[in-house]
């Protein structure tokens, strides 16, 4: 068994398979220095609220093979012979390129930040937060003393962690995004209240601006972002317009890349090739509500796919059973989660849509600490089906989105939802949870 | 349409009623002068994290009044004639009983804090904590100079929360138990972490100890109380021995009682009788796991309840689908959660229990205010369906209970929940929420 990618899904694969059949060959490949970390953490490395780029390292390339698992990094799989049945690796210290044979060969070549061809790229300052070389350098960028100025370009979920922690950090930031709104995965509605957050923080915000080029001072150094709406100042640009899977050799070997440009798989993790298999940000999963197949980099998805295939792979049977585009994220105090699908996606799915809107609270109005949430639910108006759900609000508002995550997961309609056992006391709810009470005008 | 009692149950149903059809005739009474609050708010008036008493009334008689239903307080309903369908009513502020006549009767008459007969109840400073006057009155004994001792009897939820807001008042307090743990909805091995984080905050245990009588000084005030592993001095003690539902004139007018004391119904909240519905605290709702019929009052359930029969006196058709049992309290940073069965209440309902505890954490170990967490599930070994669940853990551990109350709700077995789609990002939740781990440890 070859392992193609030492990130959290290759390496999960490699454990898992190596748990339930320690008496199998596992070799490992990782291009980069570091195995299993955790990406998401990336942004908090540059905030400070994570001491070190190590911290997010899960289990070193050392600690691998202390457990049975035979990992090289800095070792690059380049290709596979699918009738030879071999990959090629180029070890980056050594220099050499070597052939090695498989049964099973794992994809498990992630992601990478998308790296627009635009004029001036190369001036010191410009960054994509990618790896954890990447996390360092721009906590290093920030640092120096001409740094004051930083733009952040794309307002997804990266875009916004990055926005918080460089204003954290203490810099004038500003985002500039494509679209006209931050954070398209919730609807236009929702997507309002979160730009007024970033206003609120200082943050300002170019809209329905694309990025055209960087200017750099003689020393090669950024000093603006030029784009559609005229130039800003700055001495640091993260670039956040979104991921790409990595599937260069996979698709050059013939393996079937689905429709959303990652690898295509079975619920087993199977791509269209016996013995090779596809997980983690390289590969597709299938979203449950749309029935169609996604593409989402997330780690909780990255281990769930690892350990699917290293089950499969070691003769046990698993299935990964799909995703609900689960997700959440902090902006200064506010907190923005979804699951499911949104209205516009929703509707594309052929689902006929209806939407419910509730301001509510996370406390009573009583209780100190209460904070502000809204709550909107997307629904199926043919027969009430919980479709997707979003929530902005204050702190100790985010996570409640699991309870409508699993109840979507569990096709509940909203008359289900709104007779829910949800539990409750002042410090933590007030008695009607705002998800039920929009379970309920939503005709539950 | 009469309404027995002004709580939120009673209230809801007349509200719910009168929004269903406008043309009803609606009367409610309440003995006491509040309607419609938070009994769950009560002992933050003691803590001071509630302004007053005031703060935990949603609506008055007067609002309700002026939203078209006819509520009559320090009225007390105290008896009910079947055979010509009328009810008496003590006008206690007149002095007068009035008989009014009813199509639909709503008992919603709650419960009661039980006082236990025990030598000298009738000291100053011997308090139950079950209505606003109460809440008021421990508040001023509390603020009296003398007061530097206290005795909490019962440790279950309402017992815990006095502790913690007389902790947090600066009294040194004493927790009497009968029982050998505290919290027994929650199994033995979480109790004993309830039970260091009694003793972390200062605060005496007694368990396996119960009360014989309360000792009084010559001017009527408690001076100790006395138990049978000896006396504890102390100025002030609140019963926290557990509620029974007021059924007394129900029951004598022959409506069925059910096994837990409380009014038996049906889904739509009908009792026995035709035309006569019972709500809230003084009635019982299914358990959906055991299917028995228990008793938990909660003013979640109380005002689903009323919205039920609201509904289904006026002419509409609605059912109440039961409850989990979902519970939370704080005490102190520890949060304390269950939902669904324990695991010598499924043993008693007959299902084949397996049990798996994981300790974990609320946040990745690399980010900042990650709290230690306990999850424990409890599952029906023969088919993996989860039965119940129970979280002790710092501040964001409890309220991760409610992904596991809809799992439970929908009968999901461990192996479809540690496949769930959570919200995931640093600062919210490790990559493996702990509740998936064990369920995957649980067989999924």
């Amino acid at each position: 068994m070859i392992v193609a990618g030492g990130g959290p899904a290759g390496m999960s694969a490699a454990a898992r398979a190596h748990r339930v059949d320690p008496s199998l060959e596992i070799l490992a490949f990782e291009a980069g220095a570091y195995t299993s970390y955790a990406a998401a953490g990336l942004p908090y490395v540059v905030s400070g609220a994570v001491d070190t780029v190590d911290d997010l390292v899960v289990r070193t390339p050392a600690q691998h093979r202390a457990r049975g698992i035979d990992v090289h990094e800095r070792c690059r799989v380049t290709g596979i012979d699918l009738d030879a049945r071999t990959v090629s690796v180029v070890d980056q210290a050594r220099g050499t390129t070597d052939t090695y044979g498989f049964d099973h060969l794992v994809l498990a070549t992630g992601a990478s930040a998308i790296r627009p061809a635009l004029p001036g790229m190369d001036a010191a300052g410009v960054f994509t937060i990618d790896s954890i070389p990447d996390a360092a350098a721009i906590d290093r960028a920030v640092g120096e003393a001409r740094t004051h100025r930083a733009v952040v370009v794309g307002a997804g979920y990266t875009g916004l962690e990055m926005v918080e922690v460089l204003t954290e950090r203490g810099l004038e930031v500003t985002l500039v995004e494509q679209g006209d709104r931050p954070m398209v995965r919730l609807d236009a509605d929702l997507g309002a209240r979160i730009t007024d957050a970033i206003h609120a923080r200082g943050v300002t915000t170019r809209f329905a601006t694309a990025v055209t080029g960087f200017a750099a001072d003689g020393d090669g150094r950024l000093r603006a972002v030029e784009t559609t709406t005229g130039p800003i100042p700055a001495e640091l640009v993260v670039l956040c317009v979104g991921v790409r899977p990595n599937v260069g050799f996979a698709a050059e070997a013939g393996i079937t890349i689905g429709t959303t440009g990652a690898i295509a798989t079975d619920a087993r993790r199977r791509t269209g090739v016996s013995g090779v298999w596809a997980v983690g940000d390289c590969s597709e999963s299938l979203h449950r509500v749309s029935q169609r197949p996604v593409w989402v980099g997330l780690g909780t998805h990255a281990n769930k796919h690892g350990r699917v295939a290293g089950t499969n792979i070691a003769g046990g049977s698993a299935r990964f059973e799909g995703v609900l585009g689960s997700a959440i994220t902090l902006f200064g105090d506010t907190e923005i989660a979804c699951t499911g699908l949104n209205a516009s996606d929703a509707a594309v799915a052929g689902f006929a849509v209806a939407t419910t809107v509730v301001e509510g609270a996370t406390l009573p109005d009583y209780f100190p600490g209460s904070a502000a949430m809204t709550v909107k639910l997307v629904t199926d108006r043919s027969n009430g089906r919980l479709l997707g759900a979003q929530i902005v609000g204050g702190p100790g508002s985010g996570k409640r989105i699991d309870a409508l995550a699993v109840a979507v997961w569990n096709e509940m309609t909203v008359g289900d939802y709104a007779q829910l056992d949800l539990s409750y006391s002042p410090p933590f709810a007030p008695v009607w949870e705002t998800s039920l009470i929009a379970a309920r005008l939503a005709g539950g």
